[in-house]
């Protein structure tokens, strides 16, 4: 008694080395399943988390930076315009190159607008009889202006409310069929992407090192022959969307160009590359939308002789191309890995306890087993065989219930 | 000895089971406070893990695309421009309908502007009394022009340096109050938003299927009548974020629109419906804030009779909306079900830890649970109850320690 | 036997404990070893897993608005257009502040555009001798109009194919050097960023609250200095980004401003603050990218006396700058907590095994921890030591075939 004997203890508690007793069981049916489960959790293990979720990898979200350039001329020969080309600071709009861009593919122009009043465009809200169906000051919501409160002729035999707008009013009832720039499907667009994934301090583009520059002025992208070359023509993404060019350049759309930056950087650098895809993603589902299609209104302003503005109305169908970059990169990290290792093992304990199960259950020897397996402690602390006895009673009854239960039911 | 003993031991090591042998206590102290533990953590996984948190879903990150459309006529009348209609293409910019538009709510146009020399807006900096103070080629941060180094008469009484610039200077000092497109609260957005979880290959409208076209037609968003009706009132929307419409067309701002796609794919695909909300992303707080609220210049470019380039600038005061979509999905997957299984029978093995400690330290007959549980094994590999006596006295020494240890601090 | 008794034995079942029956083994080196291993893994867990990689934490991806807002003026004196100051609605594209935007740093403009016809700009593809070299309604790739069928004279030696196109032609080859607006590196640009973590209900500006507006008013960012302020020179930021300012003005490209949100919101609101970097995001490598820089055209609209438009085209050469905000938060969640603690207790329980095997295949007394540790059970139920030999035989087999192929293989 004293600090030797003290220390001894401690000595004792730190290098005394505990390990639990077992009971060696020879029985084929248990070792089998045993074995059996043991080896699905660690297949399960090996083959599925490590390998096809690479479950054992930190990962991180892709940022992307990107920029698109689109090429090509059309020439138009209509009655109001006569012969005009379009290249592309006329038909991108914004003219930037931002990731998303639009491309005009129909128009309906308005020119010579001013600021003045002009009879509304007949529908069932805007025609009227006298100016008391007319409100001074009202707007309608798919108006064009500000009623002024008069009924006029629109026509010959129709009358509208007079409303203050740019007159003369746009008509966008018909729409020029075939589309104007219908021949937009042979544009070409070159499309950089420059992506990182700033935790594991990657960077890439999707300009390819092995790619020279000669062959990307001269390349297409294509899925078979040419997959890596982002220059892209514009049909050729409509057609794998499953899209008709002809179709949506009537009334416009928004298509996306999917860039997927999936990559498992355990492996060398080259091994990750974009994968490209396209879909439409507007709704063309007459029946659930409003305004299908894509389009929308602007205007160039001029000032004539007399210094009053005037300014020509365009309302644009078109494509809108939206460049969707996304992706995760996986990397090996020792926090996912010991998570995942420590659960499958949490779950080899499992397999204990279900052979334990059917040890004491369904084997013949199940009594014997019990006896070794657990050692009685009575309150007066002397071990007694007494549970053994009634936990075989125990299963007796629980076996009996179920018979008699399925007795009941038939 | 030979292969057919070395084939009965390697059978035996597959086969023989081992299971562990326990020592079964009657001690309804212990035994009460194991399954209580062993509930808390079983209870713990089922309601919170599984439940509430959804633990055992793989996630996916939204993908999203974005159009939107505003609608609205307002009808201005100023001494300077008189009786003016201000239509989409007019008060949105950009007009293309991205995710992020901005609505004209308020100013400030300064027309005739030409490229030429003109006296600058009196300031502390660019007041002056002769030509010594100012310097040729100086640009002052807040200027509008490189100083020619002349000082020249601006009003009557005050001189200020000459500069290089489109004059006549914009004098942005009086705002217009209140703000000249404050109508603008009536304007409605339609806002067309379609999402995809590139991982479970899932994508969905806001548009929902079960909305017919004569709805959206005539429907405005509402949190209680209609919550999904994807038409806007911009005031409506200014207004759940907080803010007064009336104030904030003044200066402008930025609103945003938040689309929360957060979804549970377990369910049908039905339930998975956006949630609206809305909210300021400005800081409106004038102490650490400089230029407050939002707006910024454009210009129309003009030729005159003499092909002389003249401009009107306009400084566009307005709310910019950020629609701003996110979320994120779940759907089962096995890795996150088993990591979060095996961590919750991982702490199970505490419990026992815990059990075992109060068994061996509070209980009456620790002893004989010690005797039984322990099996001492001496350095001559013969067992002896040496250790349950030493721990005994150890866990004495402890109890003494604490004891006297509580006398001092007295 | 009867009702009373099946509660005995529900009881018994519940309350009674079953705890393992351990050997306790007094040997200083497997006691050491299990230790030590125990004390790596309770490291590993406290300081990598908690400490380093917080991975007790729940994450949440940021929610970003950004508007910014450039100052400054240049004066430029070319041949062509005399003194022009350069304000920023002219050289801001686009001018409403968005997260990405051009400044103009170099200029080819085109004035006096009209529809009309004229000879293309010679290249190898463009030159003719004959009208046969010339096809009717043709499109060169990098051509500017429809070609006629003609073929004229575009100087005195040299005849091209005539073409639809907005004549006179740009010509780009030779670019302005130095660059134009090579000035810009002196402009400022205030970023004013707003960001949420909508799982947390967090939010934050890059605007902190303990710097007052008189000190926004005059700063400007620099890494040592002034770390927090929000206005940036140009060419600070290019140079930050291992770039020179005058040679990337001559033929543009993109700059991408990060900003990095990582926090950390155990800590208190004020620890949360955005880090800043610069970097070039486009290509400049010349070996494999196509139309290196950063440029795109834009045309100002003019309608002259006869109403007849005419455009002035401008290639504008320029740096895009992106601002990119990336940064996920982390806190304390109890499910990320237990699953990273139950991994590394199930971790633990590989610590025995291990001990176990080097008790049982390295110790002297290994027989006799084997005979105490494994209880035996043949198939009539009999404990008896007969594998404890038979395991000693196999450990020797064991050992005996590692020394024969050893010997082999010498």
């Amino acid at each position: 008694m004293g600090c030797k004997n003290c220390c001894s203890i401690c000595l004792q508690c730190l290098f005394g080395y505990e390990t639990n007793v077992m009971l060696v069981i020879n029985n084929k049916g248990v070792g089998a399943l045993f074995r059996l489960i043991q080896f699905m959790i660690i297949a399960y293990v090996a083959v599925y988390v490590c390998w096809i979720q690479r479950a054992y990898q930190d990962t991180d979200s892709v940022i992307s930076s990107v920029s698109t350039k689109v090429k090509g001329n059309i020439l138009t020969n209509t009655s109001i315009e006569g012969v005009h080309v379009w290249d592309v600071p006329e038909y991108v709009i914004p003219p930037q190159g931002e990731k998303s861009f639009f491309v005009l593919t129909n128009v309906i122009p308005t020119p010579g607008q001013t600021q003045s009043k002009c009879p509304e465009i007949p529908s069932e809200v805007t025609k009227c009889e006298s100016d008391s169906d007319c409100i001074e000051g009202h707007t309608e919501v798919h108006g064009n202006g500000v009623q002024t409160g008069h009924c006029v002729q629109y026509s010959d035999t129709i009358k509208t409310c007079e409303v203050h707008a740019w007159c003369p009013l746009e008509n966008d009832t018909i729409i020029p069929k075939p589309a104007l720039l219908g021949a937009a499907e042979h544009f070409t667009v070159l499309i950089k992407n420059n992506i990182q994934y700033p935790k594991f301090n990657f960077r890439k583009r999707n300009l390819l090192h092995h790619i020279n520059s000669t062959y990307l002025k001269n390349c297409t992208f294509d899925r078979k022959t040419d997959p890596h070359c982002p220059i892209f023509r514009l049909g050729h993404m409509v057609t794998e969307a499953g899209e008709d060019f002809s179709v949506m350049a009537l009334k416009g759309g928004i298509i996306g160009i999917l860039i997927d930056w999936n990559c498992d950087l355990e492996f060398p650098e080259r091994f990750c590359i974009p994968k490209y895809s396209f879909s439409r993603l507007d709704n063309k589902n007459p029946e659930n939308n409003v305004a299908p299609g894509y389009n929308f209104r602007f205007a160039k302003y001029y000032k004539n002789n007399k210094s009053i503005e005037t300014r020509t109305l365009i309302k644009a169908f078109g494509i809108r191309f939206d460049v969707i970059v996304f992706g995760m990169a996986g990397k090996f990290n020792i926090v996912p890995t010991i998570v995942n290792l420590g659960a499958a093992l949490a779950c080899l304990s499992l397999v204990t306890a279900i052979c334990d199960w059917v040890m004491l259950t369904c084997m013949k020897d199940r009594d014997q087993y019990a006896k070794r397996k657990f050692i009685h402690l009575n309150q007066n602390g002397d071990s007694v065989p007494l549970v053994s006895k009634s936990f075989k009673q125990f299963i007796l009854y629980v076996h009996f219930f179920f018979f008699y239960a399925k007795l009941d039911l038939l």
